[in-house]
C-alpha cells in the first residue's frame, strides 16, 4: 500500500518534493534520492539511500516510482531511462529543452504503450485554477472565448535571457491555457515592451478563442500570476492569493509572494499527492509527456514569432492515440 | 457671472446634461434647448425658451455657450457652426462620423486661432482614472509600459454592427489610453472571436508602450468597464464601481451598473462643471477637436485592420501648434 | 431662482462648504461672510460682503439663508437667531453643546411652526450610507437585527479628551444608526481599551435591533469608517472608499483618506445641494433640529455610561409633532 | 515510523477525519474503526478492523492513538479511558458537556503527568488564523486591543436550542479568541436581538482587551466566519474565503461555503497532520484539556450572562503547571 519513491535532484523544487512526500502525502516512503551535492544529499537523506548515479536510482529495486527534479537539460534522458525500467515518473517542467527532444520521449512512451510519465505543471491543481475549470465545464459563463493570463515576477535572475522569458516562464500559460480551455493553440503574435519587457502574447486556438498573456520578468512589486476566463455569459478569474488582509501605515490590503514556491505550496502538495494516487490506480494525471511536448513546442515557435513580430502559424503534428 | 447655456438634443445624453447643469452645476443657467421631438422638449423646458432650429439657438444672444448632444451625424456641422459663432461647445463624441470631416471641424478652430470645442470623452473626468493618471505621473509606478484595458456591455443594440464596436464603443480607449499614457498610437491589431463578439484591439504607441484591450458587446452579465497602468515599478488599477458590497443568496460582492450612465454619472457632472469653469476662465479643459478627429481616424484605421487581420501602421498627420 | 447665502466661520468646515456652494452647487450665490479673523475672510470674500458680526449676517437682507461653521459653542445661539429671523439655516453638528441648549434650539422651532434648521450630519448624503438604507428598506436583507460600526481616526489632536471621543466622533453613529434603522436608541453600555481609546459601544433600539461601535481615536493606520448592517437574510456594507488599486512594493491594496474631509467629500457636497433644493422647495432634507438635539442628548448619556461602565437606559423625551 | 490509528464514530467529522488520514497525511494509517452504525462502518472499513466496543478499540494492540469523533456526550469518557491506556488522542471539541466533567478530564490528565489529549479545536491551523497571530506575534499591528468575531450559520439545525448557539457555535470564539490574544477572558455581557438570534457576545481579557462576537445561528445567506484583529499601529482581518471570484447576472463576487465543512477543509487537514507529527514527536501541538475545559467552562457561564443580560465575571480556576 505504500509506494516506495526515488527523488533526483535536491534543488529548490526537489528539496520542496522531498519536504512534501515526507510530511503532507499519504501512502508513500522516499528510498533512495540523488544529487549531484553529496553534502546536501546527507543532510536530506534522513533514512533514505543516497545514490550518486541517478540512472543506478532508477534502476534500484528499492525504488517504485521516480521524482525528476534535476537540472533542465537533464528531464529528457531521465524520463526516457524511467520508460525503460517501466516505472513511473513525475518529472519537473520542463518535459526537455527542445521540442525534438520532447517528441522522442513521446515516442518512446507511444511504443511502451502506456502512461508512466506525468508532467510537473502544477498549475492544474492550484485550486484557483481547478474552480475556474470546473466552473466553467459546468456551463457557469457560457461558452469560453477568452482568457486573459497575467505572469509577473519580481525579478528575473542575472541569467535569464528574453527568450527565457517565453520557455522558462510563458510555457505555464502555454499548458494552462489548453487546460483551461480544452483547446489546441494555432497561431501567436508576441508585443514586446522597449528592452524585451514586458512582453504581450496573443493566441488563437482551433476553436477560435483568443489567449492574451502579459509575461513581465521584472514587475518589481512580487509575484503575481492572474488569469480570468471569459464566456459568454459571465467570467471567472482568481482571487488574490492570501488569507489575510491588513491596515498599516496608511494602506488597505496584502502582501504579495516573492515567488512561485509560497504562491503554488498548496499546488505542489495536490499534485504530488495526486501523483502517488495515480500510481496506485494507474489511472494518469495532470500533464502528460504529450502535454510537455507541445508546451516545449509552442514556447519554441513563440520565440521565432518574437524575433520576426508578426502573427505565426504553430505546428504540433498529430496527437497519438495514447493521448486521446 | 453666471454662464448662459442653450442644449441641443435632449435624447438620454441631452436630457443628463440638461439635469447636471440644472441640479449640479455651479455658475450656470440653461436659457435655450432645441431637439426635434417638441413634446420631450416641451417637458423639460422649465424656464428655457425652446427653438426647433439648432442654427437659432447657436445665433441666439440668449446663448453664451452650446452643449451639442444631437445625434452623431450632425455633430461636426454644429460645431462648425458654433465656430463660426465664436461661441464655445461642449460636444458629445464622436466630434464626427468621419476622419475627414473631423479634420475640417480641426482646420476651421485653427483658422480662428483659438479653442472654442471640448469633445465629450467624459472618461477624463472619472475620479478612477484620474486618479491612475495622477499616481503616474507622480511617480508611483514607475516609467509607463503597458496598459490593459475591459470594455463590456450587458448587451449590444440591435442595430449595431461590427465596425460600431469599434467606432462607438472602443473609441473610448482610444482616447483615455492616449490621455494615461501621453503618448501617441502607431499600430494597431485586431484578434476577433467567433462572430466578431469579442475584439481584443493591440496598439502600440510611439513611446513602445504596449495598448491592450477587450471590447464585448455581449458579455451579458452587466456593463464593466477596467483599467490596469503597468509601470516599471508598480501598478495601479480601477477599484469596483460600487459604494456598498453585499451578502445575499450564498453571494457575496457587488452589482454592475446596467450601462454608462450610472457608471460614469459623475464623470459627466465632472465634466460639464469643468467644462462652465474653462469658459469662463478661457482656460480649455478636457478632449480637444484635434483629441476628438485622432479618436475617430484611428478608429477608422481599426476597422480597417478589423477586416485584414494583419498589424495596421496609424497615420494621423501632424498636430497643429494650436493643440500643443 | 438664485439663493442668497451668508457664511459664518471660514475655518476648516466652513471653508469647505464655501468652496461647495461656489464651485459644485447649483442655483445659489455666495452674498455675504463672516469670520473672527478679518484677514481670512479677506483673502476668501471675492463678491461677497465682509460682515463682522454673525448676527449682522443673520439680519442682512442680502442674506436668505445661512450656513452655521464657526465653533461649536457658538452653533446653538446662531441657530436661535436664524429662527428669530425667520431664515434657513445649515448648522454644522453638533447642533449645541449640551442637550438642554439643545432642547431650547427645538423647542423655539416647535414654537415657529415650522422646520428651517438642517443640521450637518452630512453621513446621511454619503454615496455608501444612501444605498445601505436603501437596500435595507427595500428588503434586500430582510427585517435588521444589528449594525456594526467602526469609526477611526489615526489620531486624536491634542486637546481631545475622552468624552470627546463620544461627544465629537462617536455621535456621527448615534445619528447614522438612528438614520439607518428608523428606530430610537434606547440603551448603551461602553466597553473600554486600556488607557480609553478604543471604546466599544453597544446600544440597543426601541425595535431590539443591536448596534455595536467601535470608537477608535487614535487608530494610528488612517481615517476608516466602515458599517455592516445585518438583516435577517442578508447584509450590506460599505465598500472600500477608493477609486483605485495598486500593486507596488509586495503590496496590494489602496490608501486610506487621512481624515472625513476628503472620505466625505461627495457627502458634503450632496448635503449642501440638497439643503439649497430644501430651502427652494420648503420639503426639509437631512437632520432636523429634533435629529440634532437627540445626538447630543444620546451622546451626553453615553459619557456617564463611559464612567460607570454598567448598561444604562436612554431618555429623550417626547418627539414633537413638528418633527413627525 | 507509522503510527496506527483507531478512529471513533463516523458521522460528517469522523468520516471526513478517516479520508484524512487516508489520503491525505503522511506517517500514518487507519488500523480500526468504530461506530454504532455497523453498515456504515463496514462501507468505511477497507483495510482496518471495525471495534462495536469504542473501549476494546481504545486497548487494541492494534491502535497507538485514537480518533474521538463520536456523539459530545461520549467524548470526556473516552479521553478518560484514552488516558487510562497512555494513547494520544485528538478528541473532537467539546471536551465534555459541561465545565465539571472536563475538569475530571484534565485532573486526570495532570494525575498521568504528561499531555496525551489534543481538542479538535482546528481554527488554531487555519491558514488565515495563523497568519493573524504570527502577524500579530510579530509586532505588525502593535499591541493588541480589540478582536471582532463574526460567527453566521446559514440556519440552525431543528434541535438547536439558544444555549447551542453558545455552547455549539460561540465555543469556537472563546477558544479562538484566547488563542489570538495569549490572553485569559475575565467578564461578558450578551445582547440579543428579538428571537434570541443573533447573539452579541462582549467579553474583556485579563489584559484588558475586548472581544466582540456575533453570533446568528440562521443568517440566511450562507457560512461566514470573520475575524478582525485590532492594535494600537494596525489592523489584520481574515480574506475572504474563496479562491475564485465571478461576474454573473449583474453580480460580481463570490459564493459562500455552506457549512464549516468546506471552509475549514485545510485547517482539518492540517490540524491532523499536526497531531500525527506531534504524537511522533512527543511535542504537543493544539489546544489542550485545559483549553478544552475553558472553552466549557467560559461557555457555561456565558449561558448564565445570556439569561440575566448582565455583565458577567468569568470563573476559571487556576492553571495547572502541565499547561504552563
Amino acid at each position: 500500500m505504500t509506494l516506495s519513491v526515488g527523488v533526483i535532484g535536491l534543488g529548490v523544487m526537489g528539496a520542496e518534493h522531498l519536504r512534501l512526500l515526507r510530511e503532507e502525502t499519504a501512502g508513500v516512503q522516499v528510498t533512495a534520492i540523488c544529487d549531484v551535492d553529496p553534502d546536501r544529499a546527507a543532510r536530506l537523506a534522513d533514512d533514505a539511500s543516497f545514490l550518486a548515479d541517478p540512472m543506478a536510482l532508477i534502476a534500484s529495486d528499492k525504488v517504485e516510482a521516480v521524482v525528476i527534479a534535476s537540472p533542465d537539460a537533464t528531464h529528457a534522458g531521465l524520463a526516457l531511462a524511467c520508460l525503460a525500467a517501466g516505472k513511473h515518473a513525475l518529472c519537473e517542467k520542463p518535459l526537455a529543452t527542445s521540442a525534438a527532444e520532447a517528441l522522442k520521449v513521446v515516442d518512446a512512451e507511444v511504443a511502451l504503450g502506456r502512461r508512466l510519465l506525468q508532467i510537473g505543471y502544477m498549475r492544474r491543481f492550484d485550486p484557483a485554477y481547478v474552480e475556474m475549470k470546473r466552473m466553467a465545464e459546468e456551463g457557469g459563463i457560457g461558452s469560453r472565448v477568452l482568457l486573459h493570463n497575467i505572469h509577473r515576477n519580481a525579478a528575473a535572475p542575472d541569467w535569464f535571457t528574453g527568450p527565457m522569458a517565453v520557455t522558462n516562464s510563458f510555457v505555464h500559460e502555454i499548458d494552462i491555457s489548453r487546460w483551461l480551455l480544452g483547446s489546441d493553440l494555432v497561431s501567436a503574435i508576441v508585443h514586446s515592451a522597449p528592452g524585451g519587457d514586458p512582453l504581450l502574447i496573443t493566441m488563437e486556438t482551433d476553436k477560435g478563442e483568443i489567449v492574451s498573456t502579459e509575461v513581465f520578468m521584472n514587475a518589481h512589486y512580487g509575484y503575481h500570476v492572474h488569469a480570468q476566463l471569459v464566456g459568454r455569459t459571465g467570467t471567472v478569474q482568481m482571487a488574490q492569493p492570501s488569507a489575510t488582509l491588513t491596515n498599516s501605515g496608511l494602506h488597505h490590503g496584502h502582501l504579495w509572494p516573492v515567488n512561485w514556491v509560497p504562491r503554488f505550496r498548496d499546488a505542489y502538495r495536490v499534485q504530488i499527492t495526486a501523483w502517488v494516487k495515480s500510481v496506485a490506480t494507474g489511472s494518469p494525471a495532470g500533464a502528460s509527456a504529450w502535454d510537455g511536448y507541445v508546451a516545449t513546442a509552442v514556447a519554441e515557435q513563440v520565440v521565432t514569432a518574437l524575433e520576426t513580430g508578426t502573427k505565426a502559424k504553430l505546428f504540433l503534428g498529430a496527437r497519438p492515440a495514447l493521448y486521446a
